[in-house]
Protein backbone atom coordinates (compact mmCIF):
# COMPACT_ATOMS: atom_id res chain seq x y z
CA UNK A 1 0.00 0.00 0.00
CA UNK A 2 1.66 3.45 -1.25
CA UNK A 3 1.90 6.15 1.28
CA UNK A 4 -0.20 8.98 1.42
CA UNK A 5 0.63 11.73 1.11
CA UNK A 6 0.36 13.92 4.40
CA UNK A 7 -2.42 16.30 4.59
CA UNK A 8 -1.62 20.10 5.58
CA UNK A 9 -3.42 20.27 9.07
CA UNK A 10 -1.20 16.61 9.95
CA UNK A 11 1.96 19.02 9.79
CA UNK A 12 5.02 18.28 8.09
CA UNK A 13 6.80 16.49 11.21
CA UNK A 14 3.64 14.02 11.31
CA UNK A 15 5.93 11.28 8.57
CA UNK A 16 8.36 11.71 11.57
CA UNK A 17 6.37 10.79 14.36
CA UNK A 18 6.27 7.11 15.45
CA UNK A 19 7.12 4.50 17.99
CA UNK A 20 8.97 1.13 17.43
CA UNK A 21 6.29 -2.02 16.27
CA UNK A 22 4.14 1.00 14.58
CA UNK A 23 4.97 3.50 11.50
CA UNK A 24 2.48 5.91 10.70
CA UNK A 25 1.51 3.99 7.59
CA UNK A 26 0.03 0.96 9.42
CA UNK A 27 -2.02 3.33 12.58
CA UNK A 28 -3.85 4.53 9.49
CA UNK A 29 -4.54 0.76 7.91
CA UNK A 30 -5.59 0.07 11.27
CA UNK A 31 -7.73 3.24 12.05
CA UNK A 32 -9.71 2.82 8.93
CA UNK A 33 -10.80 -0.41 9.74
CA UNK A 34 -12.35 0.60 13.03
CA UNK A 35 -13.76 3.82 11.37
CA UNK A 36 -15.89 1.79 8.73
CA UNK A 37 -16.55 -0.78 11.41
CA UNK A 38 -17.97 1.15 13.93
CA UNK A 39 -18.62 4.72 12.12
CA UNK A 40 -16.15 7.91 12.44
CA UNK A 41 -17.95 9.66 14.58
CA UNK A 42 -19.00 6.84 17.42
CA UNK A 43 -14.97 5.70 17.27
CA UNK A 44 -13.37 7.55 20.49
CA UNK A 45 -9.36 7.56 20.38
CA UNK A 46 -9.81 5.20 22.91
CA UNK A 47 -11.76 2.66 21.10
CA UNK A 48 -8.44 3.71 18.45
CA UNK A 49 -6.30 2.80 20.68
CA UNK A 50 -7.96 -0.72 22.36
CA UNK A 51 -7.62 -1.63 18.46
CA UNK A 52 -3.98 -0.75 17.81
CA UNK A 53 -2.76 -2.22 20.91
CA UNK A 54 -1.34 0.69 22.52
CA UNK A 55 -2.56 3.71 24.76
CA UNK A 56 -3.95 6.79 23.85
CA UNK A 57 -1.24 8.68 24.22
CA UNK A 58 1.09 6.61 22.09
CA UNK A 59 -1.55 7.39 19.17
CA UNK A 60 -0.76 10.61 19.37
CA UNK A 61 2.89 10.13 19.27
CA UNK A 62 1.54 9.13 14.67
CA UNK A 63 -0.72 11.91 14.87
CA UNK A 64 -1.87 14.74 16.88
CA UNK A 65 -6.08 14.17 16.08
CA UNK A 66 -8.33 11.94 15.54
CA UNK A 67 -9.66 13.86 11.95
CA UNK A 68 -5.89 14.55 11.14
CA UNK A 69 -6.12 10.43 11.26
CA UNK A 70 -9.09 10.96 8.73
CA UNK A 71 -7.82 13.75 6.67
CA UNK A 72 -4.85 11.50 5.85
CA UNK A 73 -7.36 8.71 4.84
CA UNK A 74 -9.49 10.90 2.73
CA UNK A 75 -6.64 12.05 1.14
CA UNK A 76 -5.36 8.92 0.30
CA UNK A 77 -8.44 7.55 -1.10
CA UNK A 78 -8.70 11.13 -3.07
CA UNK A 79 -5.35 11.28 -4.33
CA UNK A 80 -5.71 7.76 -6.12
CA UNK A 81 -9.05 8.85 -7.59
CA UNK A 82 -7.18 12.18 -8.86
CA UNK A 83 -4.38 10.88 -10.18
CA UNK A 84 -6.69 8.58 -12.58
CA UNK A 85 -6.70 11.60 -14.69
CA UNK A 86 -2.80 12.07 -14.79
CA UNK A 87 -2.41 9.17 -17.13
CA UNK A 88 -1.78 10.05 -20.86
CA UNK A 89 -4.97 7.57 -21.77
CA UNK A 90 -7.12 9.95 -19.21
CA UNK A 91 -5.87 12.72 -21.96
CA UNK A 92 -5.99 11.54 -25.32
CA UNK A 93 -8.40 9.93 -27.57
CA UNK A 94 -11.73 9.74 -28.38
CA UNK A 95 -14.34 10.33 -25.01
CA UNK A 96 -15.45 7.12 -25.15
CA UNK A 97 -11.83 5.59 -24.58
CA UNK A 98 -10.62 8.21 -21.98
CA UNK A 99 -14.58 7.81 -20.04
CA UNK A 100 -13.59 3.52 -20.74
CA UNK A 101 -9.84 4.28 -19.19
CA UNK A 102 -11.35 6.49 -16.30
CA UNK A 103 -13.97 3.71 -15.42
CA UNK A 104 -11.53 1.16 -15.34
CA UNK A 105 -8.98 3.07 -13.53
CA UNK A 106 -11.40 4.16 -10.91
CA UNK A 107 -12.40 0.08 -10.13
CA UNK A 108 -8.90 -0.63 -9.84
CA UNK A 109 -8.16 2.37 -7.40
CA UNK A 110 -11.64 0.97 -5.54
CA UNK A 111 -9.88 -2.08 -5.12
CA UNK A 112 -6.51 -1.07 -4.28
CA UNK A 113 -7.63 1.09 -1.65
CA UNK A 114 -11.04 -0.36 -0.60
CA UNK A 115 -11.23 0.69 2.98
CA UNK A 116 -10.08 4.14 2.44
CA UNK A 117 -12.49 4.88 -0.71
CA UNK A 118 -15.41 2.95 1.63
CA UNK A 119 -14.55 5.39 4.07
CA UNK A 120 -14.80 8.41 1.47
CA UNK A 121 -18.17 7.09 0.56
CA UNK A 122 -19.82 6.69 3.56
CA UNK A 123 -19.03 10.46 5.09
CA UNK A 124 -21.41 12.45 6.03
CA UNK A 125 -20.13 15.61 6.08
CA UNK A 126 -20.14 16.33 9.98
CA UNK A 127 -16.56 17.61 10.30
CA UNK A 128 -14.96 20.00 7.95
CA UNK A 129 -12.47 17.36 7.03
CA UNK A 130 -15.51 15.39 5.93
CA UNK A 131 -16.93 18.65 3.58
CA UNK A 132 -13.37 19.37 2.11
CA UNK A 133 -13.21 15.58 0.97
CA UNK A 134 -16.98 15.59 -0.23
CA UNK A 135 -16.26 18.69 -2.09
CA UNK A 136 -12.80 17.04 -3.71
CA UNK A 137 -15.40 14.17 -4.55
CA UNK A 138 -17.78 15.82 -6.32
CA UNK A 139 -14.77 17.86 -8.36
CA UNK A 140 -14.02 14.19 -10.01
CA UNK A 141 -17.83 13.31 -10.34
CA UNK A 142 -18.28 16.62 -12.40
CA UNK A 143 -14.98 15.62 -14.56
CA UNK A 144 -16.25 12.38 -15.51
CA UNK A 145 -19.75 14.07 -15.99
CA UNK A 146 -18.12 16.33 -18.55
CA UNK A 147 -16.46 13.29 -19.99
CA UNK A 148 -19.82 11.57 -20.62
CA UNK A 149 -21.12 14.99 -22.19
CA UNK A 150 -18.41 14.98 -24.40
CA UNK A 151 -18.84 11.07 -25.13
CA UNK A 152 -22.96 11.88 -26.03
CA UNK A 153 -21.22 15.08 -28.14
CA UNK A 154 -19.53 12.43 -30.27
CA UNK A 155 -22.16 10.19 -30.50
CA UNK A 156 -20.38 7.04 -28.96
CA UNK A 157 -22.52 7.00 -25.35
CA UNK A 158 -26.55 6.47 -26.11
CA UNK A 159 -28.85 9.97 -26.06
CA UNK A 160 -31.87 8.40 -25.02
CA UNK A 161 -30.79 8.67 -21.25
CA UNK A 162 -30.06 11.94 -19.30
CA UNK A 163 -26.19 11.98 -18.81
CA UNK A 164 -27.25 13.18 -15.11
CA UNK A 165 -28.85 9.80 -15.05
CA UNK A 166 -25.93 7.90 -16.87
CA UNK A 167 -23.57 9.82 -14.60
CA UNK A 168 -25.56 8.45 -11.03
CA UNK A 169 -25.78 5.13 -12.43
CA UNK A 170 -22.48 4.52 -13.73
CA UNK A 171 -21.09 5.84 -10.71
CA UNK A 172 -23.70 3.28 -8.18
CA UNK A 173 -22.11 0.18 -10.01
CA UNK A 174 -18.67 1.62 -9.52
CA UNK A 175 -18.96 2.55 -5.82
CA UNK A 176 -21.17 -0.63 -5.01
CA UNK A 177 -18.40 -2.44 -5.91
CA UNK A 178 -16.84 -1.51 -2.13
CA UNK A 179 -20.22 -3.37 -0.74
CA UNK A 180 -19.20 -6.48 -1.44
CA UNK A 181 -15.67 -7.24 -3.32
CA UNK A 182 -12.97 -9.19 -1.09
CA UNK A 183 -9.32 -8.63 -2.47
CA UNK A 184 -7.92 -11.79 -2.54
CA UNK A 185 -10.63 -13.64 -3.57
CA UNK A 186 -11.06 -15.46 -6.89
CA UNK A 187 -12.17 -12.41 -9.11
CA UNK A 188 -8.71 -10.55 -9.74
CA UNK A 189 -8.74 -6.85 -9.61
CA UNK A 190 -7.89 -7.09 -13.67
CA UNK A 191 -10.90 -8.70 -14.21
CA UNK A 192 -13.79 -6.81 -12.02
CA UNK A 193 -12.73 -4.13 -14.20
CA UNK A 194 -13.07 -5.79 -17.57
CA UNK A 195 -16.13 -6.96 -16.35
CA UNK A 196 -17.55 -3.43 -14.95
CA UNK A 197 -16.53 -1.96 -18.70
CA UNK A 198 -18.36 -4.51 -20.23
CA UNK A 199 -20.86 -4.25 -18.74
CA UNK A 200 -21.53 -0.50 -18.25
CA UNK A 201 -21.05 0.16 -22.44
CA UNK A 202 -21.88 -3.30 -23.91
CA UNK A 203 -24.29 -4.27 -21.39
CA UNK A 204 -25.61 -8.27 -20.69
CA UNK A 205 -27.31 -9.00 -23.30
CA UNK A 206 -25.19 -11.33 -25.82
CA UNK A 207 -24.22 -9.84 -28.66
CA UNK A 208 -24.67 -12.02 -32.07
CA UNK B 1 -49.11 4.40 -0.20
CA UNK B 2 -50.56 1.04 0.85
CA UNK B 3 -50.28 -0.26 4.40
CA UNK B 4 -47.94 -2.77 5.00
CA UNK B 5 -48.71 -6.35 6.19
CA UNK B 6 -48.74 -6.13 10.24
CA UNK B 7 -45.75 -7.97 11.32
CA UNK B 8 -46.72 -11.45 13.59
CA UNK B 9 -44.95 -10.02 16.68
CA UNK B 10 -47.32 -6.83 16.17
CA UNK B 11 -49.84 -8.64 16.46
CA UNK B 12 -53.94 -8.67 15.01
CA UNK B 13 -54.84 -6.12 16.95
CA UNK B 14 -52.03 -3.55 15.83
CA UNK B 15 -53.81 -2.07 13.05
CA UNK B 16 -56.62 -0.99 15.48
CA UNK B 17 -54.32 0.66 17.62
CA UNK B 18 -53.94 4.35 17.00
CA UNK B 19 -54.99 7.93 18.42
CA UNK B 20 -56.83 10.68 16.84
CA UNK B 21 -54.22 12.71 14.32
CA UNK B 22 -52.00 9.60 13.65
CA UNK B 23 -52.78 6.60 12.35
CA UNK B 24 -50.07 3.55 12.25
CA UNK B 25 -49.31 4.17 8.80
CA UNK B 26 -48.19 7.77 9.29
CA UNK B 27 -46.39 6.47 12.79
CA UNK B 28 -44.36 4.21 10.58
CA UNK B 29 -43.77 6.55 7.42
CA UNK B 30 -42.18 9.05 10.04
CA UNK B 31 -40.30 6.33 12.12
CA UNK B 32 -38.61 5.39 8.89
CA UNK B 33 -37.37 8.71 8.07
CA UNK B 34 -36.03 8.84 11.66
CA UNK B 35 -34.26 5.44 11.57
CA UNK B 36 -32.77 6.32 8.43
CA UNK B 37 -31.32 9.69 9.53
CA UNK B 38 -30.58 8.72 12.21
CA UNK B 39 -29.64 4.93 12.40
CA UNK B 40 -31.74 2.58 13.73
CA UNK B 41 -29.80 1.72 16.50
CA UNK B 42 -29.10 5.47 17.74
CA UNK B 43 -32.94 6.25 17.26
CA UNK B 44 -34.48 5.88 21.07
CA UNK B 45 -38.25 5.93 21.40
CA UNK B 46 -37.64 9.77 23.11
CA UNK B 47 -36.23 10.58 19.55
CA UNK B 48 -39.12 8.89 17.55
CA UNK B 49 -41.44 11.20 19.87
CA UNK B 50 -40.00 14.31 18.96
CA UNK B 51 -40.09 13.99 16.02
CA UNK B 52 -43.84 12.86 16.08
CA UNK B 53 -44.45 15.47 18.47
CA UNK B 54 -46.20 12.86 20.99
CA UNK B 55 -45.48 11.50 23.87
CA UNK B 56 -43.17 8.83 24.62
CA UNK B 57 -46.69 6.68 25.84
CA UNK B 58 -48.52 8.04 22.80
CA UNK B 59 -46.34 6.16 20.54
CA UNK B 60 -47.07 2.48 22.60
CA UNK B 61 -51.04 3.38 21.51
CA UNK B 62 -49.43 2.57 17.84
CA UNK B 63 -47.05 -0.03 18.40
CA UNK B 64 -45.48 -1.99 21.34
CA UNK B 65 -41.88 -1.43 20.95
CA UNK B 66 -39.51 -0.16 18.81
CA UNK B 67 -38.66 -3.28 17.27
CA UNK B 68 -42.20 -3.71 16.12
CA UNK B 69 -41.74 -0.43 14.06
CA UNK B 70 -39.18 -1.78 12.64
CA UNK B 71 -40.52 -4.89 11.50
CA UNK B 72 -43.11 -3.55 10.41
CA UNK B 73 -41.20 -0.78 8.22
CA UNK B 74 -39.24 -3.93 6.75
CA UNK B 75 -42.16 -6.17 5.96
CA UNK B 76 -43.42 -3.05 3.88
CA UNK B 77 -39.97 -2.79 1.97
CA UNK B 78 -39.51 -6.54 1.25
CA UNK B 79 -43.47 -7.78 0.96
CA UNK B 80 -42.85 -5.25 -2.31
CA UNK B 81 -39.94 -6.99 -3.41
CA UNK B 82 -41.94 -10.53 -2.95
CA UNK B 83 -44.54 -9.01 -5.03
CA UNK B 84 -42.73 -8.79 -7.93
CA UNK B 85 -42.29 -12.71 -8.41
CA UNK B 86 -46.32 -13.03 -8.38
CA UNK B 87 -46.99 -11.02 -11.56
CA UNK B 88 -47.54 -13.26 -14.64
CA UNK B 89 -44.65 -11.81 -16.58
CA UNK B 90 -42.50 -13.01 -13.45
CA UNK B 91 -43.19 -16.45 -14.64
CA UNK B 92 -44.06 -17.00 -18.42
CA UNK B 93 -41.31 -15.97 -20.88
CA UNK B 94 -37.67 -16.43 -21.53
CA UNK B 95 -35.62 -16.09 -18.78
CA UNK B 96 -34.64 -12.78 -20.08
CA UNK B 97 -37.92 -11.72 -20.49
CA UNK B 98 -38.18 -11.99 -16.95
CA UNK B 99 -35.19 -11.03 -15.79
CA UNK B 100 -35.60 -7.22 -17.54
CA UNK B 101 -39.56 -7.63 -15.87
CA UNK B 102 -37.83 -8.32 -12.51
CA UNK B 103 -35.09 -5.44 -12.93
CA UNK B 104 -38.04 -3.13 -14.23
CA UNK B 105 -40.55 -3.98 -11.28
CA UNK B 106 -37.43 -4.08 -8.41
CA UNK B 107 -36.57 -0.31 -9.84
CA UNK B 108 -40.35 0.31 -8.93
CA UNK B 109 -40.79 -1.02 -5.98
CA UNK B 110 -37.86 1.09 -4.53
CA UNK B 111 -39.24 4.17 -6.02
CA UNK B 112 -42.62 3.80 -4.50
CA UNK B 113 -41.28 2.77 -1.15
CA UNK B 114 -37.82 4.18 -0.97
CA UNK B 115 -37.33 5.35 2.61
CA UNK B 116 -38.68 1.72 3.85
CA UNK B 117 -36.05 0.23 1.09
CA UNK B 118 -33.37 2.64 2.44
CA UNK B 119 -33.74 1.52 5.91
CA UNK B 120 -33.33 -2.01 4.49
CA UNK B 121 -30.52 -1.78 2.68
CA UNK B 122 -28.63 -0.59 5.32
CA UNK B 123 -29.27 -3.16 8.11
CA UNK B 124 -26.66 -4.24 9.65
CA UNK B 125 -28.10 -7.27 11.62
CA UNK B 126 -28.18 -6.60 14.94
CA UNK B 127 -31.21 -7.89 15.84
CA UNK B 128 -33.88 -10.95 15.66
CA UNK B 129 -36.09 -8.91 13.21
CA UNK B 130 -32.81 -7.52 11.50
CA UNK B 131 -31.52 -10.76 10.35
CA UNK B 132 -34.94 -12.33 9.68
CA UNK B 133 -35.37 -9.45 7.34
CA UNK B 134 -31.64 -10.37 5.99
CA UNK B 135 -32.36 -13.85 5.33
CA UNK B 136 -35.65 -12.60 3.19
CA UNK B 137 -33.40 -10.29 1.08
CA UNK B 138 -31.11 -12.90 0.24
CA UNK B 139 -33.62 -14.94 -0.87
CA UNK B 140 -34.85 -12.70 -3.45
CA UNK B 141 -31.14 -12.29 -4.48
CA UNK B 142 -30.90 -16.04 -4.83
CA UNK B 143 -33.99 -15.93 -7.41
CA UNK B 144 -32.91 -12.93 -9.14
CA UNK B 145 -29.35 -15.17 -9.31
CA UNK B 146 -31.46 -18.27 -10.36
CA UNK B 147 -33.24 -16.36 -13.26
CA UNK B 148 -29.43 -15.07 -14.31
CA UNK B 149 -28.34 -18.67 -14.51
CA UNK B 150 -31.73 -19.28 -16.20
CA UNK B 151 -30.75 -16.34 -19.06
CA UNK B 152 -27.09 -17.80 -19.36
CA UNK B 153 -28.33 -21.19 -20.04
CA UNK B 154 -30.45 -19.88 -22.53
CA UNK B 155 -28.19 -17.91 -24.48
CA UNK B 156 -29.79 -14.66 -23.95
CA UNK B 157 -27.12 -13.44 -21.11
CA UNK B 158 -22.96 -13.20 -21.81
CA UNK B 159 -20.98 -15.84 -20.59
CA UNK B 160 -18.07 -14.08 -19.82
CA UNK B 161 -18.61 -12.65 -16.43
CA UNK B 162 -19.23 -14.63 -13.80
CA UNK B 163 -23.38 -15.06 -12.59
CA UNK B 164 -22.26 -13.86 -8.91
CA UNK B 165 -20.62 -10.66 -10.36
CA UNK B 166 -23.11 -9.91 -12.72
CA UNK B 167 -25.87 -10.52 -10.02
CA UNK B 168 -23.76 -8.46 -7.71
CA UNK B 169 -23.44 -5.36 -10.19
CA UNK B 170 -26.81 -5.90 -11.11
CA UNK B 171 -27.58 -5.24 -7.40
CA UNK B 172 -25.36 -2.68 -7.18
CA UNK B 173 -27.14 -0.73 -9.95
CA UNK B 174 -30.48 -1.09 -8.65
CA UNK B 175 -29.78 -0.51 -4.89
CA UNK B 176 -27.84 2.51 -5.60
CA UNK B 177 -30.70 4.52 -6.97
CA UNK B 178 -31.96 4.79 -3.45
CA UNK B 179 -28.92 7.07 -2.57
CA UNK B 180 -29.85 9.63 -5.07
CA UNK B 181 -33.24 9.20 -6.42
CA UNK B 182 -35.67 11.73 -5.75
CA UNK B 183 -39.31 11.20 -5.89
CA UNK B 184 -41.35 13.91 -7.81
CA UNK B 185 -37.90 14.99 -9.48
CA UNK B 186 -37.97 15.69 -13.04
CA UNK B 187 -37.16 12.03 -13.73
CA UNK B 188 -39.96 9.80 -13.29
CA UNK B 189 -40.37 6.11 -11.95
CA UNK B 190 -41.18 4.98 -15.27
CA UNK B 191 -37.89 6.43 -17.26
CA UNK B 192 -35.53 5.45 -14.60
CA UNK B 193 -36.63 1.69 -14.77
CA UNK B 194 -36.63 2.11 -18.79
CA UNK B 195 -33.06 3.36 -18.08
CA UNK B 196 -32.08 0.89 -16.05
CA UNK B 197 -32.96 -1.77 -18.01
CA UNK B 198 -31.18 0.01 -21.01
CA UNK B 199 -28.11 0.52 -19.36
CA UNK B 200 -27.71 -3.16 -17.65
CA UNK B 201 -28.91 -5.13 -20.67
CA UNK B 202 -27.79 -2.76 -23.86
CA UNK B 203 -24.86 -0.25 -22.08
CA UNK B 204 -23.94 2.68 -22.73
CA UNK B 205 -22.70 2.65 -26.20
CA UNK B 206 -24.46 3.91 -29.12
CA UNK B 207 -26.00 0.72 -31.07
CA UNK B 208 -25.78 1.60 -35.22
Amino acid sequence: MPSASPAPSAGPAAGRRGRPGYDQQSVLNIAVEVFNRHGYDATSMGILAENLGISKSAIYHHVPSKEDLLALALDHALGGLESVWEAPEAQAGTAEERLEFVVRSTVRVLTERLPFVTLLLRLRGNTETERAALERRRSFDRQVASLIEDARAEGTIRKDIDPRTVSRLLFGTINSIVEWYRPGGPLSPEKLAEDVVAVLFDGLHTRS
